[in-house]
């Protein structure tokens, strides 16, 4: 049985997206394809623009089988943190290949940089240790330690691992190779736009989730979006617009500026990613921020990427204290499996699934008592409220999977 | 010399309190007119419906010398812990005389009271301790050990502590008396409108602050209003409603919300005044409330009253914790003097007092690094912050005292 696993955010779902999954079906005809899903923030540290609940019908829309959520200490974590909880999810529900878009699209350039990287870990660590110490970031300083590595290297056919999608493809293999799972990894091409490109070219088909999410926002432009997502997402974008819930920073930066102004330093040096005395940077920031991205740039250093402040500013607002989250990033595996959707073949898949699993699955929410869930439910409880999704009529602890009937085309039990 | 002292919020200020400034300058003919006057936090936990700035320009307009801030945690106190903050600075500025209106408006009532509860201290507080063990509020399980008391006494003329000014003015003199000073109490009766009434007679000239802000947010009528507030108090209010910053609960509640959905019940039970485990009924009422006055009934108990309650949710807004909190309050004596303002005379007055100071007068808060201070700086950040008074021009920091010529009727440095 052949179970494809996709890591992904659909922040929103669009054409790009439709594309991959139409490779994976032609190039894998895989039994069941399961999508592992942020929830309602993303790994760069933003808000997502819809609900995770609306990101999951996009993805039952576009063919995903069974969608489960990343939980947020992973899906708001650093590039390796990230795939690490991804992977282990993916592992758990039994997927047998996990494929992901890079910009090499061929396998074998992976393998050699990992073989490369791995044959030479020593010195690999020291080259990283030497570039941190010159106070550049963590990202840039693993750019530059495996720069120095190719330069000496022979093979001629080494991925370009500052492309940010062949950086995130080599996350994910070495999180595979570090869990000891069996999984294959396999990578498919992406096509045209690049993962966070801000260009938003008409005539084309595929833009960037980035730039379809700022024309939104900023534009408005919905007649040029329309091109570039598939209908329902273009349908649910639409309905969340006419009720004044499409979200970004901006939307919640009044309540990031009330949470800063009424903080000490010693209490924001406890929230999880709060290093170096950042706090202080943020504090002596804030008073004249009117807006996120002014504060952000305010705030930035080379010591720290644009995503790196805005997960702590996400962590900030979340009220995420390292106490609450440390051993969960730390273990590097989620602790139980979060099902968000499925459609009739996934239901399937996952009743005869469901006794092998050696980690919860949880369904309903009140069934369950995780302290480990505590986190995830504040998270989307304080993205629900401040996204003006009132939280009275269905919180998230009584939100049911949502279950999608792929034969009828129809949504079984849709959102009141 | 004889420096008369008023403990007040004027929020806003009316006129019945010019009717009691009047009394005060006919009665004793003061020669200095000073007032201690609460921040941006009322004692009944409200926010003031303009800021302290703004009332201390209203304050001098109506004849006071000099104002200065009664500190957070005493202006935002139980009645007892208030009126010894109050009295506290009272004394140390060098009032001789404590004027307060009363309904009683005879001190003998007050005297005699005392001496009746000093005099049976023992099954007062025996009294006291079986009320409160009946589960009713603190104010009322007082009441109730005063009326027995009362009743087995042969005095004809005890004071009505359940008139609340009458409560009041008992709680200042039971702090002249702890404090040891030798401040002479005075009483001048209230006149019509009681403290809270919400009735707004037309015809009448005096109506209750509260009635007032009640009408000026809810009703919009500032042609009715114009009658009970002296032409300065219009301005003012006028202006701040043009600007859009007369602010009332309601303006803060999304805030406290966010601030509840981000908290677990260990860390709101560190805040001050959250006791018995009334968190956890917080937390639990919160989700289904969409206003603040919902929200309030749902949690009360008759265990605790309205403004035990509002109370804690300022301290849960400007994130007061009991270990910054509890020994400033215990001690029951301000840190420090807190200049808001003066006029020529009060300056002068001032300049001649400052030497025989015990406690530090801060005028310009840049000069100062008294850590108790923190608390009433973050609690003014969060006020100016929520009310949308932006505070990157000009900080609390870096406000200086209000200072008014009153013989020329002019601000010398009105707020930008």
């Amino acid at each position: 049985m052949l179970v494809a696993g996709v890591i992904t955010e659909y922040n929103p779902l669009h054409n790009g997206h439709l594309y991959q999954l139409d490779q994976i079906r032609r190039t894998l005809s895989p039994d069941i394809l399961i999508a592992v899903m942020s929830g309602d923030f993303m790994q760069r540290g933003e808000p997502s623009i819809v609900s995770k609940w609306d990101r999951t019908q996009m993805a039952l829309c576009a063919g995903v089988d069974l969608v489960l959520e990343l939980p947020y200490i992973f899906a708001v974590g650093r590039a390796d943190i990230f795939a690490r909880g991804a992977v282990s999810v993916l592992n758990q529900i039994g997927a047998t290949h996990l494929v992901f878009g890079s910009e090499a699209g061929r396998m074998e350039p992976f393998m050699e940089t990992i073989q490369l990287i791995e044959q030479n870990r020593d010195s690999y660590r020291t080259e990283l240790m030497n570039a941190l110490k010159q106070g550049i970031s963590y990202p840039n300083a693993h750019a530059a330690a495996y720069r120095r590595l190719a330069e000496r290297s022979p093979s001629t056919s080494l991925v370009d691992l500052t492309q940010p999608n062949n950086s995130l493809g080599y996350q994910y293999i070495s999180a595979i190779r570090h869990c000891g799972s069996r999984m294959v990894p396999v990578t498919i091409r992406r096509k045209e736009a690049g993962h966070s490109d801000p260009d938003f070219s008409e005539g084309g088909r595929i833009a960037s989730a980035t730039s379809i999410r700022t024309h939104l926002l900023n534009e408005k432009s919905w007649d040029t979006t329309a091109d570039k997502i598939p209908p329902f997402t273009y349908s649910i974008l639409k309905s969340n617009s006419a009720q004044n819930t499409l979200v970004d920073w901006e939307t919640f930066f009044p309540f990031l500026k009330y949470r800063l102004i009424s903080s000490t330093s010693e209490q924001l040096a406890e929230i999880y990613e709060a290093e170096e005395g950042i706090e202080n940077r943020l504090l002596s920031c804030i008073g004249g921020s009117d807006h996120f991205r002014d504060f952000i740039s305010a705030v930035k250093t080379k010591r720290y990427t644009w995503s790196r402040l805005q997960r702590l500013c996400v962590h900030i607002l979340t009220h995420t204290r390292k106490i609450e989250a440390k051993d969960q990033a730390a273990s590097g595996e989620a602790a139980y499996l979060r099902l968000l959707g499925m459609n009739l073949k996934g239901q399937h898949y996952l009743n005869m699934k469901r006794k092998e699993l050696q980690i919860p699955l949880i369904s309903k929410i009140r069934q369950h008592r995780l302290p480990v869930l505590d986190l995830d439910l504040k998270v989307a409880g304080v993205y629900d409220f401040l996204s003006g999704r009132s939280p009275s009529h269905r919180t998230e602890s009584s939100h049911p999977p949502v279950r999608y009937d792929e034969n009828k085309g129809l949504f079984l039990n849709a959102e009141p």
